[in-house]
């Protein structure tokens, strides 16, 4: 009989093989022949899963996304306070480990890449969406001072957290965790009536 | 008598036929013979220049550096008032037209480029330390508000400035030049008093 092999699990394994190749050679290093090689499987093996380097690196894109929705959303759901919520679903853009630093060089890897190739796709419509969600939520619980102005402070807080994910990256010493959670701490204490 | 041929104006030519390349078609195609070909000179024309491709990627990016670096300098020795250069200074560090929009693109791939490449450079100092400069100057003269704390103002300003970049080379058509120009503005009058 033969062996049944998971069919999604082996395809997520192929996916992280790829985030390791990019993150570690660049984009340009991707080839499918690089990628079976980094997930120990046959060139025929991986074609059997990806019949296409582009299907694989799309794949392997929005595997990144879900991830990183998937942890959004257990913050999301959790008892935490306003504040720390807000924080800790920041953090969770920016590099601040070895997991989320592979998945922003991987983003960074793929926008570029695609620009170039003339795909359309958009991969920032994430991000931008969720902020103003959570912008609107702010003002709808109360909590955005009444003086403030929601495209305004959608539009800075999408640029702050693209902007210190990309500082990250290039100086992940400086820009730490702890570092990080104080500026958006810093920032939405600013931006935000909480309760004491 | 052979043709005298200035030097450094061939050197920028290369430059520049390189950023169109870079631009064009990404990094892995900025290879020493398209870059001959885009400048019209032959490969040999080529590496008389410039021995080596890294030395001519090198020297691409650092014209980048020079030519944002000269026409802030312009702006900063201008006679506007404070809040109007202020936003002028911001809108060069972002791509607001075809000139930026290239070395923004070339910025990036250069960036990405050396951190696999290992050779150290710190790419990012420029812009960095040319924010804690204006934010000691603002406090200086009185303009940045009492309550204002320049760490994080430096960071905050740099953070957004890269993310308005980033976004503005993703989403040409939404961020345009006043939409990014009310933004700095907006962000200045926050965190500025300016005279009346």
């Amino acid at each position: 009989m033969p062996k049944i092999v998971d069919h999604n699990k082996r395809k997520e394994e192929i996916a992280k093989a790829t985030w390791r190749v990019i993150s570690r050679e660049g984009m340009r290093k991707a080839t499918v022949r690089n990628i079976a090689n980094e997930a120990g499987i046959s060139l025929g093996a991986l074609r059997y899963y990806f019949s296409t380097q582009e299907e694989l690196l799309i794949f392997a894109m929005k595997l990144v996304h879900e991830q990183v929705k998937e942890r959004m959303e257990k913050i999301f759901a959790s008892p935490m306070n306003p504040k720390e919520k807000l924080t800790a679903l920041m953090l969770e853009l920016i590099p601040y480990n070895d997991v989320t630093r592979i998945e922003m060089e991987v983003w960074l890897e793929f926008v570029i890449h695609y620009r170039k190739s003339g795909i359309p796709m958009k991969m920032t419509d994430g991000i931008r969406s969720f902020v103003e969600f959570l912008i609107n939520i702010l003002q709808e619980e109360g909590l955005l001072k009444k003086d403030r102005d929601k495209d305004f402070e959608a539009e800075r807080l999408y640029a702050l957290i693209d902007g210190l994910a990309i500082h990250a990256v290039m100086e992940p010493e400086r820009l730490n965790a702890e570092r990080i959670r104080g500026l958006f701490m810093r920032h939405f204490e600013e931006i935000c009536d909480f309760p004491k």
